[in-house]
């Protein structure tokens, strides 16, 4: 496997781009992506577990049913959420999508992201849908560009990987920033793969490699409306359909994984406000939910966070959000150590505090990736769980967001 | 039931007060707090559900295998959490309060406040402990004080009630500020009563309305090592005993009701950082489970509390709140509204948004207590949970709180 360039147009027979159409005020922000493949594919996707859902995932659900589809439309600026003519919305979008492009609605999936509860006018996609069509092209960064709303840097990734001695290929984008705790979901991740792939195994390594990337990010706790992943798999590489488990399929998932885990990190990383990338490994767990759990109470305490932010070694709150995840611990056997590029300080030993060097751990807080490693010696199971901290800059964005 | 004057000391017997000792560096910051009953007093407790306790609430515990004590001694500055001697420690600040005040060990329980990890010396309480005896009094307001960490103001309440023609008295102090979301628990509470009350009424008035008070409180979500309540009734208002449910136990709940009530607003309104109260209620649930899990969702979370702290009427945060929060719900029956001295806005109705007035919405958001009120349509259970806005001096106060 190796990485490449070039993000969902990596793989053969995929062209996007992305444009501004109206939707958003500013007109140096593009607000309208767009992906598309040359030829059917197979497709899958993972949704968010919110109760509220966006009308484009209940359009993109049932343009799903024959598991097939061609592009993928999604606007930024709107979330097209909680609005009363909201899936007929999201419908037309396809449509006009769908005649440009000379296809069926049908094989149109829709997406939004944005505020929730503001109406969705279709004047803006009636403009803009044209030019995005004609202007398709190897423009993976267009499209990252313009289904971005509060991250402050687009997000591609991309590898190519060996099946049977036939190149194959999966590229991504990926939006995060805010309201950011994808649950058996994810944020918006669009994926694209040449490779050939049975549908049932399409869907099964999105939604395993999910529950170990996506999954396992937060930024704010906040699990999202509009949260989707969708993987478009053309087969155009020409490889030997992949249709049982085994080598090939590995090889697929490995890869897929390598895509997923690289955008969750980015995501994290970028979380709305964040100066920093936490990494938070739970060893030593009696399950792997129990590890996950333990992770994720971690990377989402406010406490550790603004602690990240303000580089203290302030371990207890690390225990304290250990304490209450809900995993049966016993706290005289968790071991806790930080560590960054600067280097690695152990603060607690079996549950109490150490005598550590502060100018060590200062150091090692100041970086702008921290690891928070933790042994709870109970079991075998381990987790990784991905956040960021929590700055001025997340309340200042979040306390006028609309406006 | 009437408002009194005094907190912990209006009851009959109490008396307090609050001193520097030398815990904290900053002199003018008192440290060391004290509750006596001149008699010993039938006693009853809640605790933190973390599983990392702090080693004060192990010795409580012990002490009051009996139901019964007669001081409470609170040290802030210092948690006495994750040290290797920290029981030890906790002891001896037993045992050098119960030598001063000539009472037996046992009859004394020990609470702490403050950071976690630290080692606590035994230096400052031996020099502090004599004076603070020696200076007991009329001093609630020292006791509330020498509790508070970044509290910004102590917090006390009194109430005086009739039983059977006689007055009795409850009243009250609490520090809260930061991890704080109390969990079949709270933070810290004192509160004294005169009340005759036998054991078991007094452990059940307690638990149950720290259930509907403190319970249903949150600034960050994150559950203390170190909450815990405590109730001293010495029965020296002269009331027969209670001792069997009935008018006189739901007077008494009453006002201990209001005690606490008033304690967990004071609670959210200074939580850290805070410049706004916000009271949710959810109304029209199935269940009071599924309405108190609504409500403490919304007041968790970030994204609300910084539309709070912005004044934005981005309501749509508040229905992806309720959508995660794992409450069993029909998106399109949800109603809500926002309310202050301002007056009141509906903002969505039946699970859409309406067309509200922005400069309406603006005016409601910008006073400093904020009723957000939703209605599930399910149901007719309902729940209030209380919480505060999000600010850049909760980040500023938690990213360097140690040094």
């Amino acid at each position: 496997m190796k990485m490449i360039e070039k993000g969902v147009c990596a793989a053969k027979g995929f062209k996007a781009n992305g444009v501004h159409c109206g939707i958003r005020k500013n007109k140096s922000k593009k607000d309208l992506s767009l992906i598309y493949s040359e030829v059917r594919a197979r497709s899958a996707a993972v949704y968010t577990t919110n109760l509220v859902k966006g009308a484009p995932l209940i359009v993109t659900k049932d343009h799903l049913a024959d598991n097939m589809a061609q592009a993928i439309i999604c606007n930024s600026g709107n979330a097209n959420t909680c609005n009363t003519d909201g899936i007929e919305m999201a419908d037309k979008v396809c449509r006009l999508t769908a005649d440009e492009l000379k296809l069926e609605k049908e094989d149109v999936l829709v997406a939004s992201t944005g505020v929730i509860g503001l109406p969705l006018s279709i004047e803006p996609f009636e403009q803009g849908i044209p030019g995005l069509v004609a202007g398709l092209g190897d423009y993976s960064d267009r499209a990252a560009e313009a289904i971005m709303t509060t991250d402050t840097r687009p997000k591609e990734v991309a590898v190519s990987f060996d099946i049977d001695g036939i190149e194959c290929r999966i590229g991504g984008i990926a939006k995060g920033s805010g309201m950011i705790e994808p649950n058996m979901a994810t944020l918006l991740v669009f994926l694209t793969t040449d490779c050939a792939i049975s549908t049932d195994l399409l869907q099964k390594a999105l939604s395993n490699v999910t529950e170990k990337t996506f999954n396992m990010v937060s930024v704010d706790g906040d699990t999202s409306t509009n949260d989707m992943a969708i993987i478009m798999a053309n087969g155009m590489a020409g490889n030997k359909e992949i249709d049982k488990e085994g080598p090939a399929f590995d090889s697929f998932v490995k890869a897929l994984y390598k895509v997923n885990l690289d955008l969750a990190k980015m995501v994290a990383a970028d979380g709305e406000g964040a100066s920093k990338l936490i990494e938070c490994k739970v060893a030593g767990a009696l399950t792997e939910a129990d590890a996950k759990l333990a992770a994720k109470a971690v990377i989402n305490s406010p406490l550790v966070k603004t602690m990240i932010f303000g580089s203290d070694a302030n371990f207890g709150r690390v225990l304290c959000a250990l304490g209450y995840s809900g995993v049966k611990l016993d706290p005289e056997r968790i071991d806790l150590s930080f560590k960054s590029k600067a280097g690695q300080v152990e603060v607690c030993k079996a549950g109490y505090g150490l005598d550590f060097s502060e100018d060590l751990a200062k150091a090692v807080l100041s970086e702008d990736e921290i690891g928070i490693d933790i042994n709870l010696n109970q079991g075998q199971a381990e987790a990784v769980a991905w956040g960021c901290d929590l700055t001025y800059d997340y309340v200042k964005i979040n306390g006028d967001y609309r406006t």
